[in-house]
């Protein structure tokens, strides 16, 4: 039995909207090879159905798109909002899906949902009418600043696939612009849902430019950050009026969701000082360190309808940061951490009043058996609204290795609802990602996001794992690195073995491959 | 505030018995940083309590200890075996359990299993009686060949701290016998608490024999797979006599226990039909392809209580192999799995009947809303005997990443109940792993063993998280990298960050790092 490798290949194409079929929704689909059989002397050829895959890529993947980083990516979403403020609509998902009405970036979003299931007629239930619905209830989140027509709609929510977020970004003793596009880039490359732009120190502005501009998926920034850089890093500095002006710029600027960590109340501030390890969040810190300066309620939590006025007008989502995350096991679950939480169940019901969408950050470090009661109580708490944690991390002891300490937790807490994973690198506690370290955080969240999909049973998920099985017992390990989600690191380990043809691998070498005693079983029945 | 930084260092200790006086059992301690504070002027110095690590590396980090590896390592249990004999007493560490005797090796895994307990007033139900009762009723496992004295003694059940394997051993087309010995060894170093050689090609003999003589850790293997090599590979010619002189010689050489697929039926072989990957055991499609050729029931299963007459002759254990474990998401918890796990179950009542002690090998690949059932079924069906598994792997699509994908599985289900895990490396599916993939892999289920003893809250389990975190809160860096489970790479990638001075790292930089700004806010109150 011979099988032909040739024709296994990920090409870019495009799917179109029903509602507006003017969408142009871009998707890997993996050709895959087709088997080979000679039978009784004669040759069978058996085809496979191409999948799918769910690509965060945007044009950098399309070859008959040349990108030119200096002038930025296409404008996907302009028509989109151009129409929307001719015609008088609300500006906003939230509005427009309180209004009843389905956007293009709704139908968007259905149309990525639903991978494979038309092609294998799987049932769904994510109709781009479910996704208003969701979106109208504050269950999910469509961030999309008008100001970004660059990203291609996606969603957050915890009836979706789950998502997962790259951190990127400087900070005063590292890297420059171009390393932060190229990381950027690179993250969405492997699958990053969205990016976070965490840069502190010089030139937070351009390299924020840079990023939005070149950025097919929303971009998130902790506002603060720059508020602080504007005086100086002096805390007690900070105003309403400076961090009102950050906010403004930035949303003038595209940034889809903005961490905002309001919920620091001054009467819960010295919980934190039974902590074993403090504040570990840095804009939580900031915050705690201002309202004890001045001993007053924060600006963000007085001002706070202020700033949900600023979002709405430009369609920017809220990130409510839990500034009081534990950032320890030690930590985990206490009076500070789900004091703080009330405050953003508060704030939630706040944004909805101004039709601004919202998400809660959570945790951070939690031992495994305490992973549930985070879940649950922000669903109650925060009414609904779509969850978004770091890790969490199921153990302080392995600096070093802190993506797989947190996958662990991630793909838990996905599994029991949370919609986005923020992800960690290796460099965790110990320096800024690089470029390979972003490629693992990516890889290895996706990998979390994925197993929650898988538990979760949502529509579609398991077909590239039957997909990759299948070619895996077939010995077409070309599909099988195609379908993966680390194609280059796959091939590369199978041809760093002292491979000799294509029916095994180095593991069990030719007289003990499971899976081709397997065959032979069946073939010899 | 400045620290001191040069008294943190790890150095190897050892614990005498309390019944037992002449037992010492090796342990890391890690001398931690005094903490050098100015108050008003005046210096004081806070000292930190040493902590005790779980020690599985033998003497090759002992100092005063020199290896010679072509004589082996020291006879530690040799007088203790040798006293059992003298004195009439049974030779098995069951059946010594049921007649009421703690052994030494009993007693050495209670110290071993209570680490910083007493030090630090924790209670522990851990008692040298317990581990007697535990190994009388089946619960645990202590694997002691009378012929492998060179082990340190170690148990296995779930009332106990969650163990790990690593698999090594070459394939026909692959690397030689000095290169496996130096990964079994590396193995151990970092944390592997037992070893399987799964060596098949030439020289199985010889590798297993230098692997056994400088392993401090109990040392499995699939004797299967060396009587297949003594007929040519063809698996119709494999027969009872061979198979029986196969586990004559490895039980004399000193293996400490024995994977055995003899719950592959002759009845449930056709149920893997209509899997999507079929058998990816390798003994499992081995046996399988047995029974089909013959149409008989296998040979193992017929003799399996000559089988165990011979393992309670030398205390060999037995590590009931799962050969119809699921090999991809779907066929996962299926009926060909369940079967076999009921057969399972009746061969750990045979295996007791005969003092042997057994536990019970599991999945391969589960999504995380499966694991439980695997879990709660093994508990029930195979009279609490430990489970074993390999991961799980919760999703099927991220070759070269399998040790992550596995050790999510893992961590869940060690939570649950299961008391060792089998490694995954990076190289699954796609070639054997190298020594650098053996550090990957044995780290990473640590994390995934340490994170189910956190959920599960075995005792003394969490202080070195929090002394790993105060470190981190105090920015004793020294420290943080002594406690971390590879301090060589933590300290790598923070040497790697631009960093300035020992108060933060490149991740924040000196003014947003919130650590710093939490010591600011405590101190300013």
């Amino acid at each position: 039995m011979k099988k032909d490798t040739y024709y296994a290949r990920r090409e870019k194409v495009y799917m179109a909207g029903t509602i507006y079929p003017d969408i142009r929704v871009g998707m890997q689909r993996v050709n895959l090879t087709p088997t080979v059989e000679i039978v009784e002397g004669e040759k069978r050829i058996i085809p496979h159905t191409p999948i799918y895959i769910y690509d965060t890529s945007g044009p950098f993947t399309d070859p008959t798109i040349k990108v030119d980083i200096k002038k930025g990516i296409d404008h996907i979403r302009q028509p989109w909002i151009a129409q929307r403020k001719a015609s008088g609509k609300p500006v906003g998902q939230m509005a427009c899906a309180r209004a009843g009405i389905i956007t293009p970036e709704m139908e968007y979003v259905s149309i990525r949902e639903n991978m494979n299931c038309q092609e294998l007629g799987i049932d769904t239930h994510i109709t781009p009418e479910f996704v208003r619905q969701e979106i109208a209830e504050g269950r999910a989140v469509l961030p999309a600043n008008i100001n970004h027509p660059e990203s291609e709609p996606m969603i957050i929510g915890r009836n979706f696939l789950v998502k997962i977020n790259a951190n990127i970004g400087n900070s005063a003793t590292s890297s420059g612009i171009e390393e932060e596009v190229e990381k950027a880039v690179w993250s969405c490359r492997w699958g990053g849902d969205t990016l976070m732009d965490l840069s502190t120190g010089a030139n937070i502005h351009e390299t924020r430019e840079w990023i939005l501009r070149n950025s097919p998926v929303p971009v998130g920034t902790v506002p603060i950050y720059q508020a602080l850089e504007k005086v100086d890093g002096k805390v007690e500095a900070l105003t309403w009026e400076i961090y009102r002006d950050t906010l403004v710029e930035q949303c003038e600027q595209g940034v889809d969701y903005f961490t905002i960590h309001a919920g620091i109340r001054l009467k819960n501030v010295h919980l934190a000082d039974k902590r074993l390890c403090g504040i570990v969040s840095r804009g939580g810190s900031i915050m705690s360190k201002w309202c004890i300066a001045h001993q007053r309620e924060s600006f963000l939590y007085e001002h706070f309808d202020e700033i949900c006025d600023i979002l709405a007008k430009y369609d920017v989502a809220v990130s409510l940061g839990d500034g009081l995350r534990p950032g320890c096991i030690a930590d985990a679950n206490d009076e500070a951490q789900f004091a703080e939480l009330d405050t953003l169940g508060e704030l939630v019901l706040r944004a909805w009043e101004k039709n601004v969408q919202a998400f809660v950050e959570g945790p951070g470090h939690v031992p495994l058996h305490k992973i549930q009661e985070n879940m649950e109580r922000q669903i109650k708490m925060c009414h609904n609204a779509p969850f978004y944690t770091l890790g969490p991390l199921v153990t302080d002891i392995a600096p070093g290795y802190d993506h797989i300490t947190s996958a662990i937790g991630a793909a838990q807490i996905g599994w029991l609802g949370t919609a986005m994973l923020c992800y960690v690198t290796p460099k965790e506690h110990l320096g800024l990602p690089g470029k390979e370290d972003v490629r693992t955080g990516v890889i290895t969240y996706k990998i979390a996001a994925h197993a929650a999909d898988l538990a979760k049973g949502h529509p579609g998920a398991q077909v590239r794992d039957n997909a990759l099985s299948q070619a895996r017992f077939d010995f077409r390990w070309r599909d099988q690195f195609h379908l993966s989600l680390d194609p280059e690191l796959a091939e590369q380990y199978f041809r760093e073995g002292k491979h000799t043809d294509g029916e095994y691998c180095t593991m069990c070498g030719p007289n003990f491959c499971a899976m081709r005693l397997s065959h032979d079983i069946r073939h010899n029945r």
